[in-house]
């Protein structure tokens, strides 16, 4: 039987008339997409074009909150309180839905953004938080959290439906969390190592680190960038490898039917 | 039979730590409350807060979605594209949707404010372009609409229920629009005299301008402000009034029942 | 005796991780940088990374004052009081100010933005704030203005320097205003059309509008756009042809020099 | 001879519509103001009207600096780049100094605010980082720090004039850093208490800990909050002792001649 598994993409991320990667070309080779939602990149307008291309094509809506940083695109580290990260996410997962609503589609899929993702991935009050917010906003919303992070947990602990993902292109230390893009090997350039290593954690369950080291993990979604030189070619190659392997490409929500499967 | 009518007011329009008005006391005497979204006031964490006084004392919750302006509080005109009104009103709606549901409540109006609000009424694309927003986000969400406005005519061209409302401490011209706040007789200060104004208004179907002529108005629902001096006392003082008189002060929703009975 | 002549480009137009236009191409080109402060576009960072990369090109510096408005690019006309257009002025070009004298420059010129600049360019009483805000951060400010404009008045009214600029790729109306962008003939495409007619303006002192009229005008700087597809080129060739012609393409300040001698 | 000190309060803290505490009653007071500059909170309109209220008391007009957080009022700690805090802190300066200018003052010192204050405190790195933006910017700037922090040391170490600030209203520990605001005794709210406190720090070269410690401090200048109920009162209340016990209370720059003075 076919194992289906996702590949999404961070998007809708300009700004007034700004522009940051080619949305349209990437919502042809993803099957997800996570979406700005005001707060570190992204404003209605864009919002609502980027829902438009997406449902287009079929692709699944995610709602992508961040922190309240423009400037700094959501990647610097802020201090806010509980309280402050549950309403804001809530609000941010809102209003995509109300965009979303008005294009006739619907969102599927909660994932945080830059420092939010990064902090929340280690610290379970932060994660908890956030998993609240999106269970108090739609408990049928799904979680899409980094492989084996806080979370993951925080999720299952309220009930949410997750899916873990990967990064194809970026090496993992021996805890298994990303290494730091300060790494000199942090990135993985060439496209048939980026793809055999995705391939690898989705079929076979396992995070090669760049020690060497394996490392279990569960995923079932991996994620693309879309605005790095050669961004395009390597999705694009990532999609057809995995479908050439016999995987079928799908919606975050297709996966999780599959997950559940017995 | 007793007349429903409403008495609503704009609150959460504190940002951060800033605070403008007294809310818990403005949503003791009110009966809807009309809630900033974050562009022109308010704050995920205020309007967090807000929904929560107002569920508590069982006041109706309005999205009040104003320009992206928190400089000007949402009072400066700015022009846009409808495509962008379109999509920043549905954001909004769409935010404090999901904190309304986070909290265990939901939205049942909708109404404009500051200068959207004075623009749409006297602008049928722009009036076309928020009844629009709000009717893709929820066709059941009421439309809070100024008196006469084309708010009022683009609303019910679309389909949505609309309910009209007056400001008792405001004089009219002979048009039956606001007196510019720039204008010597604008506000009505004394509580009796702006009591006696909204009752009018609201039983006997005219608005009587400041120069003493009369002219025919379907308003249910009166907005009181509470962020002047005094705004609290005579907000008090208007609703003991209109019930003395019979008339039963209820939310939003409940008026409109009252409107399509037989 | 050779003429001079200024070419100038508005840049320093990011904002955090979003870039617009090839910043370091065009101060290769232009004489005088029209910088972003901050409110329409450009934050403190890209400030002074535009800043140094014109001081190392011996490119004048020009603050380029826009409206509160990031989304919409300080291109949606907003209403402000006199008051609030006078300090918002004086803030960025001080703010601007300092980035220049940090890094051992300093501001020549100011010239504002988008729709504020189309605003004053015929509104008397708001080009006049914009120039008392000048005079009274600096006297020795020049302000950069469009020829036969409300600015160029205000400016002189007010004993400010004042150096004219038009357009080489942009058509003109009878009265000697700008074509909006939304007429099929505003934008002249190709280059050797540009550089004719922004010669002509700069040489002959006449603006020979869309319809053939000749508009007397006395502009010595020209505005290239960065932006736009083809647009280092254009502005390149533009320069050479300038030289070609005899014209010695100079910053801001030394336009006036000249201007101002017998 | 009579010791001069200085008291200073952090004031210009509006925003739009938003007012926070009572400038004109604190400048009645104090003999220095830090003044807001847009980031953590102010706008151009508020920074003029608190210069102009200043200048006409004879108050000396210090920056105030803070990180981009209106939302936080800059209180939440932020992670940045030290380029990035270096041309922030110019650009809030310069701001301050056009906006100063155009009313006819200078200003004189620069005290940072909320987090960005507290992070410096402790934070070689961050502390010369805004030394320096300030020495850039005009090395003739006084930096009114902490006692005993780094801005303290970064200040000397660059050259800078730094004068040493204390809270009367705040309790120490006993490493002469402030106790938590979420402390039981962070805060001292009697008056004759605060005084007392204020004028040992002041006269006798000690900070009296909380747990009774005695620590050497430098201190020449007291500051004083405007935004908690009785402030003002409790402001008037020390000034008055302090010039009751021959202290000699002056704006910031006049405190420095005295330090230096053999």
């Amino acid at each position: 039987m076919t194992l289906r598994v996702n590949v999404n993409a961070d998007l809708g991320e300009g700004y007034g008339a700004y522009r940051i990667g080619d949305d349209a070309a990437m919502l042809d080779i993803v099957r997800s997409a996570n979406i700005a939602c005001g707060f570190h990149a992204g404003d209605p307008l864009v919002m609502a074009r980027t829902v438009h291309l997406a449902l287009a094509r079929g692709v699944s809506l995610g709602a992508h909150p961040g922190f309240p940083d423009l400037q700094g695109f959501g990647r610097r580290p802020m201090t806010m309180s509980l309280a402050e990260i549950e309403a804001m996410v809530a609000y941010q997962i809102g209003a995509l839905q109300a965009i979303a609503t008005a294009a006739g589609g619907r969102v599927s899929h909660v994932k945080p953004h830059g420092a939010l993702s990064t902090m929340a991935a280690v610290d379970h009050a932060l994660a908890l938080a956030i998993a609240k917010a999106i269970k108090a906003v739609d408990p049928g919303l799904i979680s899409l959290a980094p492989a084996g992070s806080r979370m993951v947990e925080a999720g299952r602990t309220l009930g949410l439906a997750v899916v873990e993902e990967v990064f194809a292109d970026r090496n993992y230390d021996d805890a298994g969390a990303l290494l730091p893009r300060s790494h000199p090997r942090a990135l993985i350039h060439v496209p048939e190592e980026a793809a055999e290593h995705g391939l690898r954690m989705l079929t076979e369950g396992i995070i090669l680190s760049a020690n060497g080291r394996e490392i279990p993990c569960a995923a079932r979604s991996i994620c693309v960038h879309g605005d790095a030189p050669g961004a395009v070619a390597l999705a694009a190659y990532l999609r057809c490898f995995l479908e050439d392997h016999d995987l079928e490409v799908v919606p975050v929500p297709e996966v999780l039917g599959e997950q559940n499967a017995p």
